[in-house]
């Protein structure tokens, strides 16, 4: 696909590229221009969810909605831009080196993919799909925040954590769902006769059955007879422990992280070796 | 009960008794007949499930109805086949081993409790039970979610720490109650006249509680007189605590579960042996 | 005040006294009388507050009526001479074995004034105090729930770690203080001219950053303004810091607990001495 | 600026700086006279604080409201004069040592702005500030509450957790506003034509997704289509996660707290050092 004439070309060709690939990734301490790229990508992406945000609001006229417009073509190109020049550069990345199966890798890692949802809305049209079915795609302009994730470093520290936990955090989510449908389930045979509105099936019972256990309560729906009120009360006392068991095993994957933390690391004064490993 | 010509009918029939027992136990690593069998079980509790949130919806017609039913035959023969086998050949294992006062042993284990429940509200009629008063069993088909914990081992970890920390969680469990009694009776003593239809009697003003105490707060009910708001926010105040308490009781418990992992013992550099027991 | 003939005479009395004191404490293991009293007392305060609960309920008659009046004499006598007994007993325990000044001490410690409290409202009308009045002091009945205390065992390790964080629980409670203080004042000028019945004066308020603070949410008061919502969006995400502090400090409060439980008492294998204090 | 004839007035004028200096600082453990300055400070504020509320409420005549004047009146003229002694002598603290930089520094600490600011509106109409204009800076009495803090030494443990882990704490408030505009972008799609009352715009429907993701749950806003109540349901249950991330955050920080807390810490029994730093 690359044809240079000379060595020396392919040389300048190559330093480019490297330059690109590290212009793109999170900058490094002293790298100015990658720090200045950073924080213009990170502005654009705020700008984006500012204006998807700002669009919504009916009341402004017409004159804003072209400004809109315009906004959405010049970081739609942008962002275009950055994601050609992303994969075009990633075999920079010793993971991605090979031209093409490297590249086919670095187009389906999660940032990749989150690239191309964040600019995918702007060109299905061009594909022939329906406008009005597009329309409900452009949601996925939201993918834009997601792209955020690249250089926010704090996150991954919680990442971890949740990374680390996820077998206890999916058994208490299996708890969760068990609860709900439970719960759904007796509210539904106590009350669907007093209340057929409102818990009419199991799947209408289960919007109140969530809505009691993460204690959110909106008050659309309660129960109102005697049996239902009884059930209700026994289920909003197991909503605590949804909340509790998260929370907790959150709390000692912290810990945990802390403990492997160099910072806490325990050292015996007699032999000056590491206590904990 | 039991009758063989020759020992080696004997062999062949306890052969069979074994290799049923280690099909329905829940599959070691290598033993793929048992899990294809684990993976029907669970696929078949999960459509039940599925069926048993579909059947109350109002709106499919006849044919559905009839379907649901046939589904539901299918399903109390499969049970009602695995509870018979897991009756017969529980002797296999040691716990159970006598064939009377084992079988008997084992029929009150609360794993088969649960699977006798999922089917019971079937055959229930056939023991001159009138029909109307079976149709509130029906909701003892929940039971066969149950079914499924026999295959969930991430949620056995959770388990553990809750009945380690039981006596804690009870007795934060008591507080909860002795402030849902003198929640209900301040907040009637306060309210009764001015809302009688809400806090008409202790009882009632109960379920006030319940909601506040649990921060579900549905709106239906709530202070309406000084006394009474006064009163409720220093109630919804130490509500907080409601969630506190049982939070951190089984944090502290997942933090002592992991320190007894093997992953995070301690050994002294000095002598080489485990800090930690 | 105790006249005695013989020595004869003062040896039995104090032992009656001795016997009697050890009954109304709570039972060491072998004393099966005094396990059997226990066991009556408790069972006597729970059936107390059930009928205080049940006397609530309009639609009992008034037969009912009379025997819930004859229990609530029956309880009041048998409390009542708990009572005298305990003052008398309690010299047979060190701390309180002067006559007078160790019964008044005894008198004066939070189990003992619970003991009268639970009594009081029954003997208030013969010390002239007007019977309409005396009404409202029937809540103090409740106090009967807090003589339980005394025999749960299991609450105490949760009241020592409360107890071991006092200050840092003390000092949420005043972040809690000032974010209520705060929250109130700021809705109070943000709402009060468009929602004058709800927001009318800061104490008003109040009430709203009460039920939004500790997320229960009934719904009966929210802001509508722009600059109420902003402002109220805010304090509900601090509201979750409310939830959040003194779950955590109650968090480090059990662990510790649980450092110095023996159980986990580490030892250092090389000497055999405990590692930790 | 200081003129003084000879040394001896030069030293009485020192020690008299000190002294304030000294009363004005919150006081040591033997200074009586700072003491009581330090008692008379704290409940000139919080009857600061009382006259704030009470006098947003409407139903005082107008013989309340002279008071209320004199009283402001007076505190102002008070804090006006502590203030102006604060600066006076701060030079005495070994920080602001300079006559004119050292103030300038002084001025400029969180607590000497928060001096100001609870003096400021009254002093803002002398300026020709417009008086309808000033009455929306009477909140700033609310930042006489701040002024507490100095003499709070509990809260300080709190805040050095809250500081220790502000990076977490931060990395959560990003998840909490990633999920806030996710969460009302969806909704926004899903109901804005069910409900264009509710969900008209974006920043409307972020009104919705702060009350639910903070588990308050007014009951206000709701939503009514099938979508809505999905999405709706996915987003309750990960605001559960909103209050987890916090908690838990907290909870390793106090305990990470105890642990280098002194009472805590571990010596090798073998050479006598501490294994802990």
């Amino acid at each position: 696909m690359i044809t240079c004439d000379t060595i020396e070309h392919m040389e300048i060709f190559n330093q480019t590229r490297l330059r690109i690939y590290k212009i793109l990734e999170p900058a490094e301490e002293c790298d100015l221009l990658s720090r200045l790229f950073d924080f213009f990508i990170i502005g654009l992406i705020l700008a984006n969810i500012v204006a998807l945000i700002l669009e919504s609001v009916p009341e402004h006229d017409v004159r804003w909605d072209y400004a809109f417009a315009r906004f959405e073509l010049v970081s739609v190109a942008i962002f275009t831009a950055e994601y050609i020049l992303r994969v075009w550069s990633c075999v920079e990345n010793p993971k991605f080196q090979h031209p093409i199966r490297g590249r086919i890798r670095f187009i389906l890692t999660p940032y990749a993919i989150v690239d191309l949802l964040a600019i995918a809305p702007f060109y299905l049209p061009f594909f022939g799909w329906d406008l009005r079915f597009v329309r409900t795609f452009r949601v996925l302009r939201l993918a834009r925040l997601a792209k955020l994730a690249r250089y926010m470093s704090a996150v991954q520290r919680i990442q971890a954590v949740i990374l680390d936990k996820r077998d206890e955090l999916a058994a208490s989510l299996s708890f969760m769902m068990i609860l709900l449908i439970v719960s759904s389930c007796l509210l539904y045979f106590a009350e669907h006769e007093a209340q057929p509105e409102h818990f009419g099936s199991i799947p209408e019972s289960m919007w109140w059955a969530i809505v009691t256990l993460t204690t959110v309560g909106y008050g659309d729906v309660y129960p109102i007879t005697v049996a239902g009120k009884l059930l209700a009360a026994v289920i909003a006392l197991l909503g605590i422990g949804m909340v509790a068991l998260p929370t907790s095993i959150l709390g000692s994957g912290f810990i945990d992280a802390n403990k492997q933390n160099p910072v806490h690391n325990q050292r015996c004064p007699h032999c000056g070796e590491q206590l904990e490993a």
